[in-house]
């Protein structure tokens, strides 16, 4: 990633001060703890800070709170949230960059599909029928979007994405590769004889807008009505999203987490990886669940932090893992209470 | 969805009875929680009777033995069994439309593949070949299909699956989009450099027949024979299976559970999401296991329902929890067991 | 799979000792717990002894220090690893197969890639602008391969594989169908009102020689910087790494294990399958993680061998679960304690 800037340029950009060199000229962004003369970083997590006195980058932006413990040799452009500020700058270099355009002739668009202006879609992608495609959609190659489905402006779907008919998704979404989105719900009816009888998933999925799903991840259809992802809510790759299921807006869910069928997750959640969630639940708004979290009841208190397998407070548990590490110790001291109730018994 | 039904008539098709207005009629069907009139709805698990009291649904199909705790302004339609009839009738309903046919022109089908009577290949479907596809079968768009595979009679195949070569599909299988089947299974050998050899895996995977496979599940080849999925057993997104595990009938596996190599399962299991399961272990039938249960050990009693990481038998699992929970307050017990004997010992 | 080979004649190529028939033809090859007549099967897990003693197979490689307890029917071939060598037998009958090769004539290959000699490049594969892919690649059908990617020697792309743009794979790579290489890191800023702004991912994925990634496996792009995998990892189906993670060599991680974020895993690890690391953390060479392991600290010796969620050592972690499933014995043990010492202090 070329650029050519000066620290001062940057620093008016992202309404920020400079403390240090203000003509520094940067050529490239840098990871803090990999910083090269010429590189642009930027410190956030706390954790690397020692990164700092230490980075060979030529400018690093940095909270406006931030006060080095020791000397640095950088430049520093002080900022509100350096987070956001990184975000802003790598934004703006990524839509300069050309976008691709235009539909590809291998493409396979059914004739009674209604297509935006301004759209992408890449090699041997397949769009069905009676679908419509908003303006300005990038639809890369070998996806699949079935019938009757409505992709939103702006949306860009990433190689090998499947969408099953009927689905709706919003706008300014990002879906990357390989993802599934509409296949059938896992609901089957035992029967007598042991056998199962598939219930026929005759619902859909709605993505609204700004959401984003990872790679490989699975949304299932409704088997009726509709799988909801509300706006804003951010999925990551593999997670599994049964039938059913509604997730409230800007919730943020990590690697591997499932949600079982019918279970109705708040909005602004924040899930470790590899959560799971049984079906049928209510999890209130504002729930940080740490990973590997099992979710076996509806949790009903906003904002709670929970952990574990089955999950309980995350204070809870962690108070008794702290003791389930020391069973051992424990069952050591029960022992030793018993000898001395011996030997008291032998005294009486 | 559009019906124009009776009340009288569904409930003469399911052999059910009305309780209410047998001229009801019915223009869709919905959840019992978001019914709408004309809405035909079902009630089968007990946790959602306290919707059946409020719904707006006009007919609602209930179990034989349902007796309303309150009163119910909608028709109700009794049957043997409500999850099995509403299953009748969506599948009846998806019958009645037009299926998929013929060869797309951009599939790549070689010379030497068989092809059987009213076969649907889909767009950039590729089949390899001495490829032997059976009567009725779907295979969607974007999918491929190895050499010397074999794909029984009504299976569908949605798009982007991938079965490697000499995988054998039975059968009215559902093979849900992503899926991958035939690939290496995970075999190597140590080397005395640290390295690893690949063992090649020559064996091949067999679903037999009624099986379905979720979207985005992967089922390994064998290294020699086969990777067995039997009759009737239903596997869900993003599942792992594999080299050489055995799986037994009517068998269902929820999402994101994984049986490591050489396992065997049993007939009429049911796995919750996210179990894992050793390898070269054997588990019995009609074992049940909650979600996030880790099999490190052979489940040799049939029926046995299991829990926990490393899972124990359930009962056991959740008394020992519940004690977990209390942890703190056990410590807290021997503390005050100790301090009463210091009373006592003072006193002697 | 057809052989024509005697016991004599492969032993004499694994440098083996023969123990019976020399002369025993073999027709192929078996599992022992299945084999036929004319079958040659291997001993490498004792769990599996048992079946030497009862098996069809005609010839079963053994380790050198193998001593039947009980009269065996079979030829022995004696040689110093039975894995190794039944690997490398294997081998020999893979690489005598035809290779795939030539461009297909559907596969869309910009004219600004360079491609090296013998390439495969199979049906609906896109391989963008300047892509470079090296000698004796074999692409399989519907992979996409983005821009700027750097493909080397003898390396197998199975189908549907989706590599973005800028990612780096090394010589004699295997990656299985379904896996998604360089989509974007999980990053996003929280904003005041609650929204998420999205960090572009501007990184790329390293991955170094002898790699082998399972089947629907994710890789994230860093977000500035490599995501590397180095030389000679081997990675299960369905697993996650996340952006900036970096895997030493020889590590063999099983399915549907995740890696968050910037962590570093050293090399000659060997994880369980759903083995969870929380991210910023480093985990030392030689680290065993048992099956659902989740690692929440950093592991700082070298050859640990850890389990739990939170991961503990796996020997503390084993006795306090001993002792987990005895808590309604020790808290029974507490009850009884009390209730003496109560006895106790009436006597006082």
């Amino acid at each position: 990633m070329q650029m050519e800037f000066t620290a001062k340029r940057i620093a008016e950009y992202l309404n920020g001060e400079v403390v240090g060199n203000p003509n520094e000229k940067i050529l490239n962004v840098s990871r803090i703890e990999e910083g090269e003369p010429g590189g642009l970083a930027f410190l956030a997590n706390p954790k690397y800070e020692k990164y700092i006195y230490s980075t060979q980058a030529s400018v690093v932006i940095v909270n406006r709170d931030f006060e080095p413990s020791q000397p640095v040799s950088c430049t520093l452009i002080k900022v509100d949230n350096s987070y956001q500020a990184i975000a802003e700058l790598l934004e703006m270099k990524e839509k300069s960059k050309p976008g691709k355009k235009g539909i590809d002739k291998s493409a396979q668009t059914d004739t009674s599909a209604t297509i935006g202006k301004n759209v992408y879609i890449g090699h041997f992608s397949v769009v069905s029928e009676n679908t419509v495609i908003g303006n300005n959609v990038k639809i890369y190659p070998q996806t699949y979007i079935g019938e009757d489905v409505i992709i939103g402006d702006n949306t860009i779907i990433y190689p090998g994405v499947k969408i099953y008919n009927d689905c709706i998704i919003g706008k300014n979404c990002i879906i990357h590769a390989g993802s599934v989105l509409g296949s059938d719900g896992f609901g089957f009816a035992p029967m007598d004889d042991n056998n199962y009888k598939k219930i026929p998933q005759v619902g859909n999925v709605i993505l609204e807008d700004n959401v984003e799903v990872g790679a490989n991840t699975t949304i299932d259809r409704a088997m009726m009505g509709s799988t909801i992802i509300r706006r804003g809510t951010k999925l990551d790759n593999l997670i599994q999203v049964a039938h059913n299921v509604n997730i409230g807006e800007n919730t943020v869910i990590a690697a591997q987490s499932g949600i079982a069928g019918s279970t109705r997750i708040g909005s602004n959640c924040m899930f470790g990886g590899q959560v799971g969630v049984s079906g049928h639940l209510t999890v209130a708004s504002g729930v940080k669940a740490a990973a590997q979290s099992g979710i076996a009841s509806s949790v009903t208190k906003d904002n709670e932090v929970i952990q574990g397998s089955p999950s309980l407070n995350a204070g809870e548990f962690k108070r008794s893992y702290v003791l389930f590490k020391k069973l051992p110790e424990l069952r050591e001291q029960i022992s030793r209470l018993q000898e001395q109730i011996n030997e008291l018994k032998k005294k009486l």
